[in-house]
């Protein structure tokens, strides 16, 4: 395919691999920046290079910052003492957009999978109850994806706190926001029943 | 939204500017690249800064490569005396990946639009006439979109070809390969059996 040069080509092929985006949109993304080289091309291009260059992990809870310690981790302002464990830096994004949990995080990096052979040192597990030592934690909410493996993790992380006396709870389960019964599916409805509050 | 680090925010900005992503796929698309900094971002970053930095609009063709005369101007294989006009670079990329045109292009960059104001000048068609004599074009062959604009342009070049006394063509319209009547609109339909060929 000698359509384009082979550096944009290779420009494409690496669009290609981001999520959402596939050879033909891709191709449509990069000519895109073509056309717009100076407004767009160029400061996205410096863009990833300054956040590729800074970007790390924190070293405390797992979140991605361009600090040794993420914002969260370092503000004076956020609660000691509670900890909301989450699967995902893209989950913690999330608890922070709802608002509404002003203590720290603990970003696991996934759940476990006995297909994937993903154990509880490769989600940070350990390290977790050393933090509850470490800081003094009372409460640690689970907040996991309402998935088999989400939950499967759950489960053992509410075991393997047992023996420090810690406060485990979990998300509530029941009907979402603007959530109409009909088409909601039924682990669902029978959770929200079972949940149910008096009013 | 202090979900994110700012630097981290502005490149999911940038990204949700691409065709094909919004704002969430690109926070999709962002988390994926911090996840696979060295395998993915850091290849990424560099692509594009170089394809920034080196990619420029042919002199005469229009063509986007990285030099100022384009690899088909430059090639001496392809066939001079004929031309294909074309909208955008996009429809250059997709007549070479066709194959069976072994001549130049022109690229146009859009269509005649009364509405947003691009006469002739912005469609660089006094470029192509000066052409026809400079690099003694026998035929243009104008493959525009088959769209209102797109005809509209083409019939325009026609007409503003018509003093230099060039062949002008345009692609054939009918049923697309593969192309299922029941599924086609009437006008190509239409256009198919005025265009119905001896067997």
């Amino acid at each position: 395919m000698a359509n384009a040069p082979g550096e944009i080509e290779a420009l494409i092929a690496l669009m290609a691999r981001l999520p959402g985006l596939g050879p033909r949109s891709a191709r449509r993304a990069v000519l895109h920046l073509l056309r717009k080289r100076s407004v767009v091309m160029e400061p996205l291009a410096q863009a990833l290079v300054s956040v590729a260059a800074t970007a790390r992990d924190c070293r405390i809870c797992g979140n991605i910052s361009d600090h040794e310690v993420c914002p969260i981790c370092a503000a004076d302002k956020r609660a000691t003492g509670v900890l909301c464990v989450v699967e995902d830096v893209s989950d913690l994004w999330a608890m922070e957009r709802a608002g509404g949990f002003s203590g720290r995080y603990h970003v696991l990096g996934g759940t476990l999978s006995a297909l994937d052979s993903i154990g509880p040192e490769a989600l940070r597990i350990p390290h977790l109850v050393q933090r509850i030592g470490d800081e003094a934690i009372t409460e640690v909410i689970l907040a996991l994806n309402s998935t088999v493996d989400g939950q499967t993790t759950a489960h053992y992380i509410a075991e393997a706190l047992a023996p420090t006396g810690v406060q485990v709870s979990a998300l509530a389960q029941g009907v979402p926001m603007g959530g109409e019964l009909d088409y909601l599916d039924d682990g669902t409805i029978s959770a929200a029943l079972a949940a149910r509050r008096r009013l």
